[in-house]
């Protein structure tokens, strides 16, 4: 363990104490101006250049501590997720920039009336307070974090994954210099790198001190945190994403579609897990679509998970089997899909409200009113027409980054960004008025 | 594993049903026209006119109730909020036709944009899903909050407290027939008349049928909520609200505005529980005060629990007790009040940070800056300079009603009128755009 971490146990006053820090430095980034906000996320990115060997540094011994573990370790994608290099500590720094580029939420006039009796309202954007992060693995996780909550006026506490603790706390001290040297309190960032369960068990059932906690990992974590934290949740639950190609569609693009779905990116929650095809169609479609994206000139094939219709549809092709009880329920998160054939669009529909996870759902056709009907009936956060799910991001839609994909309906839909980090207060100037 | 989440008894299987009833009644909502929707909410008005007996009737069995219980029941104030009568009936009728004649908050587009590759996004406002409510004492809580679930397209399912069973299954039988009426699935409206709390808690472990939980009560209940709930919660917890009045107020508008937001409804929780006075007007302001709410002219004359120094002040009179460690954390619901003499500005902001409970806070004031100062710095839902702290309601700010005040920082802060029932989608149309 680094020397230099800043452990706390869950009983330390010392946890107490910094817990305190955050809450008092929240209350001085409600009205921070936004020039000192840009400062230090620019601050912070020219640090990353500057000073990037410290986190590798860091970085170094969590991947040699990976690689000694007993059976060698995670596995390579765990491996890769874990690791920085300098692609991707620029990768953060232009992150740092464009955060730094976006309005200021706060102070934001929402709406602005007046009452009958000439109270005079306005409803203003305002920081959450303290916001608890609890993540898994990526590292780069920190950063994108902080610059989000730190631009909507919110202290930050950071918990990531143990494996990852050398990392993460290399950026802490590294984000913490940016703040001091705009002369914004520390309390802003607290970075905790003691990896024990039942300080966060504790810190969960701290709704004194932090507003709303934010978990991003896998179910384990999600159910920990309903099953423990007192303040609020924004979810960032799994993925569970389909693409329906309905009769009428235009199937060369359906295979790009459910292609670029599938396979650009497999192991993030946007990924299309199902493909869903009208039954008039699969005869064309699937053949068409195993030959892209399971053929030969792949390195990995995509493996199929298939029902019976659309088993007889790939007879004779390999990378095929049949569909389980539970294949429909599968966030593979990997190079595998399940595949059903449907009646209709309703049946489309029926499946994704039963088996979905309301986060990102397609629908390929040429009919509008399919297409309507579709956008309509399907609750999910983000419903496309005609277009990859993969474009639900925080980035892609121009939210300068993103904390997470929320699943749940309260707050936030989709990718959490800047606005999702604040709330909408009233404000009341009077001359008297009583009622 | 925490062993209070081992013993949650299943629902039974008539309950089941009427869940997967309301999951799809809320899927047939999503789409329902608007003329629908404001047609069953005059249907509702009418039916309370026409067949108000049964309801009547339906109370007074809960009032023979309430009175037939060892030692009398639960006091007159309780009594008074389980009452229905003429006037509440037709207030009722009042608060439906109002819903009916705002605007359809669903389907409105929030936001609208083209992305770098022409894929089109839209923002659409949609209906949350299943809401449960779970509400003590006052009836007419039912009503209002069916009105404004239904009108955004939400299935509602309603427990009342167990005092109220008889009215309140009366009025889910009259709101059930509005909606069978005009065609509606009766699942947008379950109605629970089984007292039991096993019941309710098998309910908040259902976080498949229910999207949100919105507990309405006292501080039992908001714990019960809070502990076994999995779906997210819109938490209407205590108001514990300040008023300030600094060195520069108007002395007579700070009578007024502490007469108004103290007395006028004591009960209810935007009411005023302590006051801070600036240490320069507090010999001039508090006897005014006293005399005017806690003077021979008021039949039942506030009780103060005063700091030594606005003691000091009230020197002689009566109705006027030390403040003890507690006070300032006291929410009275009854005509009694807190005082403080506060040096600055600062320390009164200070106290609000420490005691408020993030509802309604009022600074009395001259001058602009402290009055920003105070709105900037004080977080809470709603901030008044000037004005009582009585105006913190649905109607009062033309929300339609609500379903409640949140004192939670997430999705909603105040009044959770119409808009607060609804989230943002994203929609997207495109033309086979890939990542």
């Amino acid at each position: 363990m680094d020397p230099q971490s800043t452990d706390v146990s869950p009983l330390s006053e010392a946890m107490g104490a910094r817990l305190s820090a955050a809450r008092a430095a929240a209350r001085g980034l409600r009205g921070l101006d936004v020039a000192t906000k840009r400062a230090v996320l620019h601050e912070a990115a020219r640090r990353l250049a500057g000073q990037g060997g410290e986190v590798l540094a860091g970085n170094a011994a969590d991947l040699a501590a990976h690689d000694a573990a007993p059976g060698g370790g995670r596995g390579p994608a765990f491996r890769d997720r874990l690791l920085l290099d300098a692609t991707r500590l620029a990768r953060m720094g232009e992150g740092l920039r464009q955060v730094a580029a976006m309005d200021d939420p706060v102070g934001e006039v929402v709406e602005a009336r007046a009452l009958p009796d000439g109270l005079r309202l306005r409803r203003v954007r305002s920081p959450l307070g303290v916001i608890l992060l609890i993540f898994e693995s990526r590292p780069e996780v920190a950063v994108e974090a902080f610059s989000l909550a730190f631009m909507a006026g919110n202290a930050l506490v950071l918990r990531g994954g143990r494996e990852s603790m050398n990392t993460t706390g290399a950026l802490y001290r590294l984000l913490g210099e940016a703040l001091l040297a705009h002369g914004v309190q520390g309390g802003a960032l607290l970075g905790i790198t003691d990896p024990d369960r039942g300080l966060t068990r504790a810190l969960l059932a701290d709704d004194r001190s932090i507003d709303v906690v934010v978990p991003r990992g896998g179910p384990g974590l999600i159910d920990f945190v309903v099953e423990h934290a007192r303040m609020p949740i924004i979810k960032n639950d799994r993925g569970l994403c389909h693409v329906y190609v309905h009769a009428d569609a235009d199937l060369d693009m359906a295979v790009r579609i459910v292609d670029n779905a599938k396979t650009q990116r497999p192991g993030v929650c946007n990924a299309m897990e199902t493909l869903l095809v009208h039954r008039s169609v699969a005869a064309r479609l699937l053949p068409a679509l195993h030959d892209r994206i399971s053929g030969p000139a792949r390195a990995t094939p995509v493996r199929w998970f298939a029902d019976a219709e659309a088993r007889a549809a790939l007879a004779g092709r390999p990378h095929v089997a049949p569909a389980t009880a539970g294949s429909f329920d599968t966030e593979y998160l990997d190079l595998a899909l399940s595949a059903r054939v449907v009646p209709d669009l309703p049946a489309a529909i029926d499946h994704i409200e039963r088996h979905g996870s309301r986060h990102s759902e397609c629908i390929v056709t040429a009919s509008p009113e399919a297409a309507r009907r579709f956008q309509q009936e399907v609750d999910a956060a983000c419903v496309y027409w005609n277009a990859s799910t993969r474009f639900t991001d925080g980035f892609s839609l121009g939210l300068g980054g993103e904390l997470g994909i929320s699943t749940q309906k309260l707050h936030v839909r989709g990718p959490v960004g800047l606005q999702a980090l604040t709330s909408v207060r009233w404000v009341f100037d009077g001359e008297g008025q009583c009622r």
